[in-house]
């Protein structure tokens, strides 16, 4: 069966876009520019009606969700290893994979999208301004479970999903004032995965600068 | 091994609960009381420094994460399809899972705990109030799926983790100001998956009102 990725230059649909390149998956990446609305055409409305990045279009059916995505991949493509094949070890990624998932990545939202969260203007500006001290305190959690791991990779013994979603919450850091270099572990571990050749396709592909932070100073 | 759950009645610990008590699974079930801060005691941040619940003790290995615990569950009691056991079917049943855990769930946290969200009294009223629009919308797409699912439960042919997050997420509705019976096929289901014998055990357990819309008017 055929795939297909719909993704966005740096959006959180890095970590499945890495997946594939990892999994050694012949795909097509279709590209969709947020800034210009493409999400929100009836074509990609229709594969995903959250109008969200990533989609992965496998034969004929759309999935949507990074972690669903993960799993699924994880289904066809076993000895890529993606995640920990089993046990306690997939659960441990699986546990770090969802809290990135479902805390960290809202937070960086509240910075990038404070608009969800009122109406009114100064509220707005009040909740982006206070989004990035806790996502710095998200990071930092991040900074010791690589400080402290007991695999050569944040995933485990292969670099998989934990790894790309790390290099993509890590970067957009850098947008929210967050230097890389704070968290050195993290920034070594993000580079490294960056360096593999099935990575380094994928930022070619969406032409990622890493440190954004320094980009912007 | 032995099996504990750290729970609190009505909280998102309900899906852990439910899926252990539908697996068959014997363990013991620990209360936490949240209004009066135990989740916050040293003893329980050294199970998840997050200080969150659901947290599942396997034999010396304390895992949180709702979906990472399902998964988990699932691992060690295939026999329960907490989620269909392979293929598209489960993809789709993960997708939905997911997009409950970070979206719909965080819309409810906006309501539930505006002051994370700003330091400032008037912003976190702004947010409080903004929340529940939001959430009816959420809701109304789980009513969708409900209305046109092709299987007698969410989750798939078996009741399972989706049918208990809908019921934790349509019962929160009632707090935000939604009458579940505005949402009749959600409403509906939520009710048989209550009277299953094995989710029945858990609503005794946690004594909860499925209704909080009714008991509050």
């Amino acid at each position: 069966m055929s795939l297909k990725l719909y993704f966005s230059p740096g959006a959180c649909s890095f970590v499945a876009h890495a997946a594939l390149e990892l999994a050694g998956a012949t795909f097509e990446p279709v590209l969709l520019k947020l800034h210009r609305g493409e999400q929100r055409s009836p074509e990609f409305l229709a594969l995903n009606p959250h109008g969200q990045v990533p989609v992965l279009v496998d034969g004929s059916d759309a999935i949507s969700q990074i972690v669903a995505i993960v799993l699924h991949l994880d289904q066809r493509f076993p000895q890529a290893q993606l995640l920990p094949p089993a046990g306690l070890a997939r659960t441990r990624a699986l546990e770090k994979l969802l809290w990135m998932n479902n805390t960290v990545h809202p937070t960086f939202g509240r910075f990038f999208a404070p608009q969800k969260f009122s109406d009114d203007a100064a509220c707005q500006a009040l909740i982006k301004a206070h989004a990035p001290g806790q996502y710095r305190k998200e990071l930092a959690e991040i900074e010791q479970w690589v400080a402290h791991k007991a695999t050569p990779w944040l995933s485990g013994e292969q670099p998989g999903a934990v790894d790309a979603y790390a290099l993509t919450l890590l970067r957009w850091g850098g947008l929210a004032g967050i230097d890389p270099q704070s968290l050195p572990a993290t920034w070594a571990l993000v580079q490294d995965f960056a360096a593999l050749p099935a990575v380094a396709r994928v930022i070619e592909r969406e032409r990622l600068t890493l440190n954004l932070y320094q980009s912007q100073s």
